[in-house]
């Protein structure tokens, strides 16, 4: 209306958004993007909004028209659920609807009885200035329109149109200038593969997947109960990971492992002639991080297990352990990537009083720093070329963040469907910076998060809240450099309670096994979380057929994980009452799609009632959100246990619930309700587990 | 240490901030800016950040070094006080502190026991760089300790440095490259005189000023019980508002009234010969915007009314109203400037059903929208040019927020004395965009908060949070608009409490008088916030005298808030428990100085007690926060009532408190406590009130 004037509208507050638009907000395909924007202008007149994005690489807007979800607040909502991976962009767009502010103001009037005989003649050069920019067909009815008001006629003001016929006001709104109005700023998201944010780990040592007396290999004349493990052995066991279940086996590093300062079992200062020393003392006169270790095998040994696991639906992940040994070829290679003492030497690792003497790290502060950079890009594009497309990152809060954010980049420009995830275990900030310059997965604290009131409160911080639009939490009850103190001495109660925790909160999940399964609950001393006998030092043996193995509820849990798709977010995940601070409840559902509805009834709802008390039976009656399962209260409904296969009727919102340690760590119900009473609703595919 | 390698500090979350810096802070002359920031490195190498300011028109930055507040959190913190009236920038800089690093390690291995031959070469090295470009003083200091270090001496590694010699670290850090490391974003301070956070206005219509009787001039024939005030009237009364103690005089328009569509007593349609009409239909044959209503005098008179108020410390405040009467100047001189019907009227005001035809609202959407902002930045600069500073401006919500932020800048540039109160009772979003454009305090909905829970949880929204970076809000019992319904047919005792309410929590506070000190009470209609008898449509007639008057309330709380630092401010406001919902205690202190520590103990304190019953007596043990008010609780302090000059000793927190309505409706206590128990303390110049 007034050339050149500034846009009237104010946009503000646009989420979802990261450290204000410097990194973008993680989705995965089909995960949908709920903007909000507060958008109001001066005075009376009604706004028009829309939220547009722009998939990768097109230079097509789509528009979703907003809705206002609190009047009060000037607070506008709208969906959009991106498909392809890779970087999409939105904005946020808003115009005064001088149209809709006409005909509320007409609409008014004529309610109160007054003439509007002046006002129908405004808004029919209202119409008319709007034909002047449209496309003709637009044009012809707008003007249409406008020759009727001229004419006297009342139209219908209220017409909302029909889906083969657009309503005047529709037509009138389409015709804004899309460069015009206001603009909010532009954000990105980065859209994945699924698997970034639904994924479960199995972490195996292959140097102790020797299981004995079958292979037709076996001349070594090494201790016949525990013999280095290969590639190739593991190949042959890859039906024992498939069975539990895991999308990704993770291994620790491969590479060939340098002999001086050798750790021996147990973290010890020397080692023996037979000690094997830690996998991430990386590299030796047989080679570095681009090599395999001798005894586990070759290069092609290594494409052969990651083509064997990809025809099974298993991806093998690699370790990225960014330091040396002093044995690592690059040490005399590229002195000067390593910071050295006044003496000549190469300063070791260490946090003093504690020292590495066995690591050298790299200087990142080094002159030659974009070499160094350079051919740390160049271990990852190699272990690419051999097909490996997720990385665990060793200790990524020890080199520099810039570092981090060029480098997943390079790898993500060769394929976006690279996933790296993140082991710092460091202060919440750093661990959110790693996620934000790039890092698809981080570890988390959940491997400390015991209590109720601590599961609930980190859950809602890394899961659910705004962290979770750039932070995505991997759960893991143990690691091999963490056996946390409430599995020291445990029984595999409490291994069957944090397993059920760590599968069905996150979408991400992980464990370190064979030792997890086989409940090791042996720690190197009461107040060390390290374990005794550590992997990391010496081969283990481990008996995959115990009879007291988890591996029946590991491989039923991540059935269930594949089946609900409920189980594939964590951004529907709530939590329910129980008035027993030994119990938990929680559920999620899959997303709708697009909806201007603020609260939405959520679909495929699954409760999980979680006994944390691995000794004491523990019951409570619920008090469950009923309406967020979708369920109405007034009538029954079925609570089907995916686990066990029991079946429950229930109605209204307080179940009784009683758990049994020795028979179930807990519920993984799949909640539904037939349509009517009249009709008995059948089971459906999704009933099972 | 690595030429053109990235910085590895991470600066965010700087604090505090405007919508990402797209606005500046508000500040007075002396009130503190805590600035807080996220900073951290990869790794474990030792920070060191400064916040470093800029007062207006220098290029020279002061430096105030940050300490670590949250470290788990790795949140760190610095304060700086600016002085100078205008626009200061700040920003948040961090470096790797590479001698700090050394020092530690070096440190934790001499504890450790090993030899730090080695470390004492590299410390050496260190120090040698850092000298290569540093002042000759500097590096002659570090060459020095870096040779000491060489021969193997262990110099004092947690030497401090002292007041005239500082230490090899400080010189170190001294020396850092100013430009280098990582920076967060450049915010802005404005900085504005104390009048703009701390004010006390009375608004008064002049017209209405008439006391009769005693004027030299009274030869009117008007009736002798109301007769139209005027400028010089006002004069002749400014002792009134000096004795009540205000800072501003507000006076509603007064410039010439227009008569075609002239408002009745009580809003009336139509007007009768001698009706006045509404001061806000501004402009008529003899004038417009920017001159005097001939009835009120010249602009002579109201020179005078400026000066003479300002030689007695009271400021006159107009009032700017961007609207037009039907038989303003303007509608013929720029009749561009309005929007005009099909029929070649002018729109008039109008929210259907209701109607204002007394008022053309200008069109901000017409394309002559820079003659327009011209000239309504004429107005305003018309009455600077009288000497008038302050302004009250009318339903700023309906002129678009882009025009404000350019009207404001002219004339803070012209004069950045000018206070502009933003009267926008609207939704929060638009409230607070207009206090970001550049209004310096706005009308707040202290005037509909009355029960406890809302006025505590109003006043931690707008008088300390995040939001009090922007929004300046004034808190007003009543305006000639708004009698709320808890003053409908209400005593003196309520009034007496909104005062004392209004006064006490806000810095900034005002009333519409004579109404309120004399208690008018009476709504137009029970369901109405209107006046009976609005001075918005009649001349009205004051007895200043009724010995019911506030003002002997209003006069000692006045001389109390100029008195009491403590009472200047609202960012040390804080709460105190009561266990009675009737009673409501809160303190207030002067901020410290410039100081590292997060908690810190408060000066000068006043605690308020109100008892929020005009009726009943109200009584309870408080349960006082001591150490927010400074005060040892192992001994006696003293607890002095400005109000009524009692005086208290209490020991411990909990200290019992009675207040009848008819008696005082709070205490408003001087806290205090001797040093020590042995030298009681004589009462000193601020115990007065």
């Amino acid at each position: 209306m007034s050339p050149g004037a500034p846009p009237r509208v104010v946009i503000g507050d646009v989420t979802p958004q990261i450290d204000g638009g410097r990194f973008p907000v993680k989705r995965v395909e089909g995960e949908p993007v709920v903007v909000g924007a507060t958008a109001f202008a001066d005075g009376h007149d009604l706004l028009w909004a829309v939220t547009r994005h722009q998939p990768p690489g097109s230079s097509t807007w789509v528009e979703v028209p907003m809705v206002v979800v609190n009047a009060g607040m000037d607070r506008w909502e709208a969906t959009f659920t991106p498909l392809d991976r890779g970087t999409h962009r939105f904005e946020v767009r808003a115009w005064i609807d001088h149209y809709a502010t006409w005909v509320d103001a007409t609409r008014r009037k004529r309610v109160d009885g007054r003439s509007v005989a002046s006002e129908l003649l405004a808004g029919a050069a209202l119409l008319d200035d709007a034909a002047a920019t449209a496309p003709p067909d637009d044009a012809a009815v707008l003007r249409a329109a406008g020759a009727r008001l001229r004419a006297g006629e009342l139209i219908d003001l209220t017409d909302p149109g029909s889906d083969d016929r657009p309503s005047v006001g529709e037509i009138y709104r389409r015709g804004l200038d899309r460069e015009g109005g206001s603009a909010g700023p532009v954000s990105e998201v980065l859209v994945e593969r699924e698997r970034a944010l639904f994924s479960a780990w199995y972490e195996w040592f292959p140097r102790s997947t020797f299981v004995g007396g079958e292979r037709a290999d076996s001349s070594s004349s090494m201790d016949p109960v525990v013999r280095h493990g290969t590639l190739q052995g593991l190949i042959d066991q890859l039906d024992y990971v498939a069975e539990l279940g895991f999308d990704i086996l993770y291994l620790p590093p491969i590479h060939p492992i340098g002999t001086s300062f050798r750790k021996g079992p147990d973290n010890a200062e020397t080692a023996g002639p037979a000690d094997v020393g830690s996998p991430w003392a990386i590299g030796a006169a047989s080679g570095g991080h681009t090599s395999v270790h001798p005894d586990l095998g070759t290069l092609a040994d290594l494409r052969e297990l990651v083509d064997s696991a990809g025809e099974m639906g298993i991806e093998v992940g690699l370790d990225l352990a960014f330091q040396c040994a002093p044995d690592h070829p690059w040490v005399s290679e590229h002195p000067e990537w390593f910071r050295h003492r006044p003496d000549g030497t190469i300063q070791c690792a260490e946090n003093p009083p504690k020292r590495y003497q066995d690591i050298y790290p790299f200087d990142f502060d080094t002159d030659a720093w974009r070499d160094l950079w350079d051919g740390l890009l160049g271990v990852a594009e190699f272990w690419m070329d051999q097909g490996v497309r997720v990385f665990r990152v060793d200790n990524p809060h020890t080199k520099p963040f810039a570092f981090w954010e060029w480098f997943i980049a390079q790898l993500r420009s060769r394929d976006p469907d690279v996933i790296l995830l993140s082991e710092a275990f460091t202060r919440p900030e750093v661990m959110r910076r790693l996620t934000k310059v790039g890092f698809t997965q981080s570890y988390s604290y959940f491997t400390w998060r015991v209590a109720k009131h601590e599961l609930v409160e980190y859950a809602h911080e890394v899961l659910i809240g705004d962290g979770a639009d750039a932070f995505r939490p991997s759960f893991w009850p143990n690691t091999p450099d963490i056996l946390p103190s409430h599995l020291h001495g445990a029984g595999q109660g409490m291994f069957a309670v944090r397993h059920l925790l760590a599968a069905t909160l996150s979408a991400s999940y992980g464990i370190y096994g064979p030792a997890f399964e086989l409940g090791d609950n042996r720690p190197a001393g009461n107040d060390k979380e390290e374990y005794l006998d550590s992997e990391k030092y010496q081969l283990r043996r481990w008996d995959l057929d115990d009879p007291n193995s988890l591996r029946g509820q590991v491989a039923r849990v991540n059935r269930i994980r594949h089946r609900q798709l409920a189980l594939h977010t964590n951004r529907t995940l709530r939590f329910h009452a129980v008035a027993n601070d030994r119990m938990l409840a929680y559920s999620k559902s899959t997303h709708e799609g697009p909806d201007p509805e603020p609260t939405r009834p959520h679909r495929n709802p699954v409760l999980v009632i979680v006994n944390l008390d691995d000794v004491d039976v523990q019951r409570a009656n619920l008090d469950l959100d009923l309406s967020a399962l979708g369920i109405d209260a007034s009538r029954p409904y079925d609570a089907h246990d995916l686990l066990t296969d029991q079946r429950f009727v229930w109605t209204g919102p307080q179940p009784f619930v009683e758990l049994h340690p020795g028979e179930q760590p807990g519920h993984v119900l799949r909640i539904s309700q037939s349509p009517s009473e009249a009709s008995p609703r059948p089971p459906t595919a999704t009933d099972q587990p």
